[in-house]
């Protein structure tokens, strides 16, 4: 008798519901419901364009209908029954914390914050936390310097505490009347498990490890002699959290009565511990050690894992290393590239002023260039560097432009860029010993661009294969489920067993990955010049004054 | 009564013939005649993308038909009879030298070599003599240095000897039985004056001294010790050549009957020495010490004087320092940018594939942006540098591209580019004791483009006017005529009468000039790491490199 799983995946803009065979990853039922409110489902605000809410009531109306939908269609397509179903997973974006009561209700809905977008969801990009963020930042470098060394040595504006301490200044009063601040990932499966106080409520430690500076060899989220030099206010809620993160492996809870009738499944159900998209999408890519799992789309996160054996050492510029982020047992490592299929969306949107049909036309063309031949390199800064310089205000560079040029070379350069930077980011990992034999894609460009495909594989000189399942964050929720529905007794067989890429593989070429090594040393000149990492600081400085001047004019 | 001038302008394509008042420069007659023969007038070869030919009987059969033309002109439009023209003046290419035989013939003329393109018009942008230029580059550094401290430091493919050689080489039958080579400046006014042998005919000492390095302070063109080094064959030709060449005041001659009667001119009138069309182009824009012309199209020619004081020093990395190339009694200097209009031109075409409308467009849209605004800046390098690095082995950069990069900030961003190269330029010259302190821009570009000067005048911090006439050139040969016809004692009432500017003047606004001041700083910086000037050669290294694998991979 075939077994289910439910994989429940909470994007930027929608909900999507994914119904999986735990025995071989099938999917056989899957929905997406947007949320309702604001832009495409984000709160905006028109004096602060940092600013990026949601509306916490949006995430629980939209659930009863995905999940009713895509089991509907399980039924419908497997004769999946409600029974049928052994366990649910959930991952979410993050870092997206939402203030709560003391009856884990969003502040939101106390008449008196109701509107007040502080006591909404802070959505994972809203930056109006960017003041706090640098000073948590000075503050740890003086004071606790190994909390940076886990997170790539800058603390983010679109993190845990300096949401809850930005919130704190502008909002005093809101904050004092908030019991707790759960990330989404945990509000969730706290929500469906009927959890009653926040300090019941598990922590994942992919949000508690990733954003907030937990790490259990410093005894949990950062101790509250740091927090109380930021404000003694943090300090105090820091006391009342509870100071142990799970892994995917553990339960968050059962299924509540009350859900259980709303989403249409039986009472009791095993919810796992929640974790974020892009950890659980490498769980659904089939992520192992020696396996780079990328999540391309208008930028990418790279996620890998290595075995626990306490050796896994700080990766200078490496956005997150976490015991047990992706896989339990294992330390999950987290890298990105700002913009990738962004950088080529906007050649082609911005400068050439074309559309889809455009981008199909210049790969095409860039398709029958031969690596090396156009003479141009470029950095692929548009829109900063997340990892290994962890830079937003660096900038886009082009070089070797003649007056033969074409936009074919420009665009494919442009592509050639991002390998390159995908480079750098392996080639920094690999220096610490965590080892790459391979990478799985995931994402739109990924499935329809050979060409991109083609130049990562002689760029990496690695194989790159392509995920078989399209919707892999809702798939490694699944999976997560199934583990805590007790179909497999640990991750590993689930994941050979639900997860696998596709048939086609990109190995690289030869005579490419030869002309490739050669641009690459010339890209990494660039990189370190105009990054700042090599001796002379001068390229660095040309970037940053032109930065400087162009907000001094604008 | 008013008496007339005819200025004869020998361009790439094609020639033209201007008659102007020589009390005031009106231009009361004019005529333009393509040449008939190859492509646009030159001769190609299939073989060799580097070969660039003209055929000498096309200048001749254009002659007649073209100052008829002009003349016919005049006489509708003011009346101007034959007996009223008082003189004749030759602009050419150059350097474009032509292989005579002891009668003044073009070696193309005899049937054995009349299917040899080697016996035809070397036209100025023939390159295939770029192996010749680099030998004889090697040669004067350890032999004469003083050679080349007067053109930049780097003889070019472009010039008198080094095709000379190339032909000796590719064509030695040819070269043994040819007399003499004639620069395209000196064959015309021979021809017009019915010269019989090439002992006879009077050289320009602006071809000769900025292509073949002939200075009479070391006793004309290049010594036969040196010639002979490259070749006795040099030596000897070189022993052949008068050894002074001459300014514009001097005369070439006066009109044979046969070529009076063809152009229906009066014979005998004095026809001036001839010089290139960039100088008489100058001389036709109001050329006079502290300002420079810049003749502004696909490149820039830059051509300014300085009194002969015997002050003015070697420049280095000005392309040509000459006594009397622009103006009898005046150190004559020429620069220039090896792309201009050509960048723009590129970026509207290859890039953005748009035409002449798109330019109006982005020109306006450029228009509406604030200097620094973009945070881009660029080097105008995409066809090489002529002046000050003297490299045409250099390709363009740009640096500051964000995701929000527009097309009409890119457009903008190379404008400001080709502006920060001129004031390169010009503080280079300004260096070395030659002041400037207004420019006279000649050209489409300079009429069209508002936007363009108002840059220029910005970032020159220099107020920037437009020559009056559209037909330089043409204009500055009617003044060596008029001059030569004994309008005037001297050149420079005759300018002083002859031309003018147009009223509009582009006056730096002092705060764009702070803002461009702070950009020229960075663009200096890029320019001299990339141009390998900067004390590391890492920068220049990464260019070139790019450049040898685009040259291995092709």
């Amino acid at each position: 008798m075939a077994t289910y799983s439910l994989g429940i995946d909470y994007g930027t803009n929608s909900v999507r519901a994914l119904v999986v065979n735990t025995a071989n990853g099938a999917e056989v039922g899957e929905a997406v419901v947007h949320y309702p409110s604001g832009a495409d489902g984000i709160l905006l605000a028109s004096h602060d364009h940092n600013l990026a809410r949601q509306s916490p009531e949006d995430y629980l109306k939209c659930l009863a209908q995905v999940v009713q939908a895509a089991l509907r269609q399980a039924r419908a397509q497997a004769g999946v029954r409600a029974r049928d179903v052994i366990g649910i997973g959930v991952d979410t974006t993050g870092s997206t914390p939402i203030p709560v009561d003391e009856r884990n209700q969003p502040m939101c809905r106390q008449r008196q914050f109701r509107k007040n977008l502080n006591a909404y969801a802070w959505l994972w990009k809203d930056h109006t936390a960017f003041e706090e963020a640098a000073r948590i930042t000075a503050l740890a470098k003086k004071m606790r310097p190994h909390f940076l060394r886990k997170c790539g040595g800058v603390y983010s504006s679109e993190w845990y505490w300096a949401k809850l301490w930005h919130c704190l200044k502008v909002a005093p009063d809101l904050f004092a009347a908030t019991q707790a601040w759960l990330e989404l990932e945990d509000y969730i499966p706290a929500v469906l498990c009927g959890v009653k106080t926040p300090a019941e409520v598990v922590r994942g430690v992919c949000a508690a490890g990733h954003k907030a500076m937990y790490n259990r060899r410093w005894g949990g989220y950062p101790d509250t002699a740091f927090l109380a030099k930021l404000d003694p206010r943090l300090a105090r809620l820091r006391q009342r959290m509870n100071t142990k993160a799970l892994a995917i492996d553990h339960k968050a809870g059962r299924l509540s009565p009350e859900w259980a009738a709303a989403l249409g499944l039986p009472d009791g159900l095993s919810v796992a511990v929640g974790a974020f998209d892009a950890h659980l999408g490498a769980v659904g890519a089939g992520v192992k050690p020696g396996t780079l799992v990328k999540i391309i789309g208008t930028s990418t996160c790279d996620i890998m894992v290595a075995r626990n054996t306490g050796a896994v050492p700080d990766i200078p510029g490496v956005c997150g290393i976490v015991e047990g982020s992706v896989l339990p047992g294992y330390v999950g490592i987290e890298a990105g590239q700002s913009a990738v299929g962004d950088i080529f969306r906007w050649f082609v949107t911005n400068v050439c002023q074309g559309h889809d049909a455009l981008q199909v036309k210049l790969t095409a063309e860039a398709r029958r260039l031969r690596p090396g031949a156009s003479g141009l390199l470029a950095l692929d800064w548009n829109n900063g560097n997340r990892t290994i310089l962890v830079d937003p205000q660096l900038t886009g560079l082009m070089v070797g432009q003649t007056l033969h040029t074409t936009r074919a070379e420009i665009y494919r350069a442009l592509l050639e860029a991002t390998a390159f930077g995908a480079l750098t980011i392996i080639n920094r990992i690999e220096e610490y010993g965590v080892r790459i034999k391979r990478v799985v894609c995931c994402g739109g460009i990924a499935e329809k661009n050979e060409l991109f495909m083609q130049i990562y594989a002689d760029v990496l000189n690695r194989p790159m294969t392509i995920s078989r399942s399209a919707q892999t964050c809702a798939l490694g929720a699944a999976i997560a489920g199934a583990l805590a529905g007790g179909a497999y007794p640990r991750i590993e067989p689930a994941i050979a067993a639900m997860t696998g890429v596709k048939a086609k593989v990109y190995s690289p070429l030869p005579r490419h990955v030869a002309i490739y090594r050669k641009l690459y040393q010339q890209y990494k000149v660039l990189h370190d010049a105009f990054g700042g990492v090599a001796g002379s600081a001068t390229m660095a400085k040309v970037m940053k004054d032109l930065l400087v001047l162009k907000q001094k004019v604008s």
